[in-house]
């Protein structure tokens, strides 16, 4: 039957994390390989108050199928946050709901990318993302990142040998590494994408979830025209009613409008409702505040705990925000070497592998702070540690 | 801007029906062009049992990330229906949950389709089914659907002429047409496709929904290792839920899910706990019931209504089952002349073209009797006939 399948399938990487997943079914197993939220912080009651006056008051209408765009009053508090908490002027007809901000990257891909055409994809960057544009049978031009945010070289260079349709970016506690671009870096990157004929697509799941440090503005604000902007409540309320959304310039919308329709009609109508009656009913701000307090601690915990029991030879990230460390291995030790070692002492993470779009043994893993308490972070570090002595 | 988007985008026709739906704010107007199901029918206090059931039990684990498969409890509630009302021997392995069967039409295109693959299409057909394979650029071969079914000559010549990858078909109360596909002539089609390479994408949203006559087998009975069988709550319960599926061969199952990963994630998790606890606690067969005789009625108020109000050049199908009429007016009058003056007389349908993969003034049009009571049935079907007389 291989005749069968498109050449597009090809291409797309398996998700590491679920393989990863599938053998950590052991209870006994920590894991910080994931990028779950701590579902200790859903605001299950609120949610559920909400749901009660969605079902009394609105029953009939959000059972109903409903408009490609999403509900009009979920689109004008996003706009409205963007006003008045980020500064940013988008109004609401910019905001299409997509089932997750992985669905926003689908459809831009499928109304952006012809086969073979370039995308500057951040390295190391979101293997989530790395799988939706796939599809798309894109060049993939990787850039990399680090401390000192994107390197500019770098993009200058694929802006010079082509002409890439999208550029990929996560510049708040990046998936994977937890680096946040400083201003000054994103000021260049602006600067050097303005004059092209690249989008740039700003992945923000995480921006809410600053525990250190000050806001950075979004790319929104340099380079309104060119910025695709995309935002989830995964993060800030629960990711299990897969609700995102992407603001995009208006000559845009259009075309993803019937994207999205062409792809499943409408984003789940019951969730929107419960949403909206939640974001305006509670204080999301108070909320949020609690998520940062809290992954704050438990990332602290977690860098103590590193410092504690790795060598000095095993370097990692200090994020300002979001969910992830990111560690490196002294060369020659690979992350995959170590994984398997990890894995016998029942402790988890992602080797740095499906984060990078060419193929290479990589010295480097994920870690993830936000799932699990401060005393199995503790825990699993430990164990992390133990397998590491014993490599050594 | 207009070379940054995809070359997939000039295929995809802009629905049409959405582009009514904008002319009809107008609340006076009655429309029969929507392919709503009645929301008065639904169960509206059970789901608000099931929602309040589902948030006390299962709040913070439906609230969080889950497997892109979907609910394995609702994959078997599907797979012990096939089995047990149908006798189709499906197992929860071989279902995956999508946002809407929309969805499962999107992503079995993601996982066959090169461009230029040839497709063989009803004609007419589903909309949304064009539109959904239209952004993989396919060659649609289309074969027509009459009362007999399926037209066999015109299958055979298209298999003869290439080597389709899929074949679309809605063989249970069409869409637009009514049309159910006798027995004899699904053996004929399955006869002809059983040794060739193409698969059979078999969507079957109103099977349930049968008012008159017996129930004929599936297509899955005739060719199970190349049957895609799509289905969808949105029909039998409500809509707003966006969950459906598609069972598929197993050899396709991987590719499947790595493809849904990709887009979505998974589908939203909440609608799909809630929905498994009011399948598993209702008479989910007794609703049907009661579906099925509302539509049963409504569709004989159409019938009564346009037998009494039309001349006899204008015909149109007597469906047993389903949501549509299709209409045939007589030539030259077309349906887009015809759609100009009910729109003036405040009365909506959807004129042929959409459901056509060829540009040509069509001369049929699709009346949908499931959303509207008879009343109003019957008022807008005497405004359609005004509409017609001062055509003629």
């Amino acid at each position: 039957m291989s005749t069968l399948f498109s050449d597009r399938m090809q291409d797309v990487p398996r998700s590491f994390i679920r393989e990863i997943l599938k053998a950590a079914i052991d209870p006994d197993i920590i894991s910080f390989a994931g990028g779950l939220p701590n579902r200790a912080l859903f605001p299950v009651d609120e949610l559920h108050e909400a749901s009660e006056h969605v079902f009394k008051e609105q029953g009939r209408t959000v059972l109903q199928y409903s408009n490609s765009e999403g509900l009009i009053e979920l689109r004008g508090w996003i706009a409205d946050r963007y006003r008045l908490r980020h500064g940013i002027d988008i109004s609401a007809e910019q905001i299409l709901i997509t089932s997750g901000s992985q669905q926003a990257l689908d459809l831009i891909a499928k109304i952006t990318l012809n086969d073979g055409d370039q995308v500057i994809m951040e390295e190391p960057g979101y293997l989530g993302a790395i799988q939706a544009l796939s599809l798309y049978r894109p060049r993939f031009l990787p850039v990399g990142v680090s401390e000192a945010g994107l390197d500019i070289d770098g993009l200058q260079d694929c802006l010079e040998r082509g002409s890439p349709k999208l550029m990929y970016m996560v510049p708040n506690f990046q998936n994977p590494t937890g680096i946040t671009y400083p201003a000054a870096n994103r000021l260049a990157v602006a600067e050097l994408i303005k004059d092209t004929d690249t989008l740039l697509v700003e992945d923000d799941p995480y921006g809410e979830l600053r525990f250190r440090g000050e806001d950075i503005g979004s790319f929104y604000h340099l380079l309104p025209d060119r910025t695709l902007l995309l935002g989830s409540f995964s993060k800030t309320v629960v990711p299990g009613f897969r609700l995102g959304w992407v603001a995009a310039p208006i000559a845009l919308m259009d075309k993803l409008l019937i994207a999205k329709q062409a792809t499943d009609l409408h984003t789940c109508n019951l969730t929107q409702a419960i949403i909206t009656y939640y974001l305006k009913n509670s204080t999301i701000d108070d909320h949020i505040q609690n998520i940062r307090a809290v992954y704050g601690r438990q990332c602290d915990a977690m860098i103590a705990a590193l410092k504690q029991a790795f060598p000095a030879d095993v370097s990692f990230t200090r994020p300002d925000g979001g969910m992830f460390i990111w560690a490196q291995l002294p060369p020659p030790l690979t992350a995959m070497q170590f994984f398997e070692h990890a894995l016998a002492h029942k402790a988890l993470f992602v080797p740095g592998e499906p984060f990078y779009t060419t193929d290479a043994p990589r010295h480097s893993f994920r870690l993830n702070f936000s799932c699990v308490d401060e005393g199995t972070i503790a825990t699993g570090i430990d164990r992390l540690a133990e397998a590491f002595r014993v490599l050594g």
